[in-house]
């Protein structure tokens, strides 16, 4: 190193001091929209307790890696994932090019609106769904269209669009971890490309700290330009044990933090909870039927077949010192557009 | 936006300030180990046009992303791929536990340091030799052994460890990057786990920037903890027209400058090229022999099974406008270690 570089980087020393006093003596109450108390205080504990480089738990930045399911953890997931409403909305979009849908499930239970066939068809007809809906066009025609269907779908119950369907405390949360150093990324069942075009704007969250579920593309030269094409087939499924597959394959070094809402988080919380050093396991809980939905069936709830949070996933947690969030208690909002 | 907020928000303006000017007065020349020349010129153009507010090229940080292939383009890849080497080093370690192999190909080619019969075993052979290799551990356990590697293996003419065969113009050019609000991230064909552990010590490229090859792992529990273990079975392969598809998959956004050093990575600069606005891309030639190697068969150079650079490479290049890189011409340095 040099010596003008000995001077800047002292320099810059000066300065990140500054900006750090500045901002303990400006910012306001962090976490506003959770009420006090032990989901709020578990998490201001872990972050000073992780970022105070005086304290024993202390993790230094790059390390500080916090992963976050997406579906009934950031946003809505009732009645239906966001995603299954998009697939939903394609195919009647898509119909009048293909009449035969008219006549074959599980289309045919789409267009009628016959939910009770839609779920006969199962696991089966919901993928010939997506792989209808999501393949077939090259990733920018996708994405364009999924762009297109976020300006215009509305949430059936609160008639806003989706993306104003997300969670008030968990995205001040996102922007508190953010503040402190922490890499916040998205590890969902949910379409890696069917995120991508809204978690910037919506989390501050970019394209290249989202994972998720994809099918594969293939490179293709068409009229001399280059091209990715999605195929109908899948790639990977980042759900239940694939979330820590797909952490290790996209992060390569284990979250200190998870935060997820379902049964198929609990493998990403295993993960993240069995590394050495501090940790922060929490699960979203739907308890509140006024203000969002409440399902588990923990606690005596009602089942879903979207975000099911079983009891032994409440054991679990419980066992293992997991903090499990009430909605209803633990957050004075949960919409932006809440009063 | 409460009333702190903006303060600190404009404080912080005021400072980001005063840091650009202190770094514009303080910084040395940038990319030192480069000769002056259409390389280096190139370089520093497309950061000017694409950094300066004032650019009708500008473009915001967070879409600032640059690919580098590894092999050839940041580190050296004669006489054979290190990660190759790392193969026929495990499997002289793990031959005691194997007696059978003394009698079976490919690794009685190692073994006995056959290379005759070893290039005779072909891509088969070789993809045998980094399952048996790299497959049936751990992740945790891989990571060691890796990590472990490095310490101690020497690059045969160089007598140095591989960690120290980088390219020093490259590592400069990594940070010089970086300094101007460039996002970096490997792309290379090689293992992504035989490279994440060094990534950051040696070019400040984080795990989670790096993209490569990769076999299946799996989540398990072993005595009441989860771990990943590696199966012997191919999931990705990050080379020639996977390389787009890698960068649509980790990265989720079209990269605006791309750098790589043979056929292998065609590819990947196609991709990048094919975007809107300034775009950079850049080929590494291997045209020193004294310094380092000379190989094509681009130029007349002589072939080599490692980092083919074909004359249609070379012409493709020409044809674009890619830059491409003499090490003989544009480097005044290669290695951290040169005189």
């Amino acid at each position: 190193m040099d010596h003008s570089r000995q001077i800047l980087t002292r320099f810059s020393w000066v300065l990140a001091v500054i900006f750090t006093l500045a901002h303990q003596a400006f910012a306001g109450t962090p976490l506003p929209s959770w009420n006090d108390g032990p989901a709020r205080q578990a998490i201001i504990d872990f972050v000073k307790r992780t970022t105070d480089p005086a304290s024993p738990d202390f993790v230094p930045a790059e390390a500080r890696i916090a992963t976050f399911d997406n579906d009934g953890t950031l946003w809505v997931e009732h009645p239906m994932y966001t995603q299954l409403a998009f697939a939903l909305d394609r195919v009647r979009a898509l119909a009048p090019q293909h009449p035969e849908w008219k006549a074959t499930q599980p289309f045919k239970a789409v267009l009628e609106n016959d939910l009770k066939s839609l779920a006969a068809a199962g696991d089966k007809g919901l993928m010939e769904l997506v792989m209808t809906t999501h393949a077939g066009m090259s990733t920018a025609e996708f994405e364009a269209e999924v762009k297109s269907w976020f300006t215009t779908a509305r949430h059936p119950r609160f008639k806003r669009p989706y993306t104003e369907m997300t969670y008030l405390p968990m995205v001040e949360l996102l922007q508190y971890l953010r503040e402190n150093g922490f890499k916040t990324f998205i590890v969902s069942g949910g379409g890696i490309e069917f995120m991508r075009p809204m978690t910037q704007s919506v989390y501050g969250i970019p394209p290249e700290q989202v994972i998720g579920s994809s099918i594969k593309t293939q490179f293709e030269m068409k009229d001399g330009k280059p091209v990715l094409m999605r195929l109908p087939e899948i790639n990977f499924i980042d759900d239940k044990t694939g979330k820590p597959v797909g952490i290790n394959m996209y992060i390569g070094r284990r979250p200190i933090a998870a935060f997820g809402n379902s049964d198929g988080d609990l493998q990403m919380l295993q993960w993240t909870a069995a590394g050495d050093g501090a940790r922060l396991m929490m699960l979203v809980f739907h308890d509140d039927a006024t203000r969002e939905y409440a399902y588990g069936p923990a606690g005596g709830q009602p089942a879903s077949p979207f975000g099911t949070f079983s009891q032994a996933t409440m054991d679990e947690a419980k066992k293992s010192g997991w903090t499990v969030i009430s909605m209803k208690n633990d957050w004075s909002r949960i919409f932006d557009f809440d009063e």
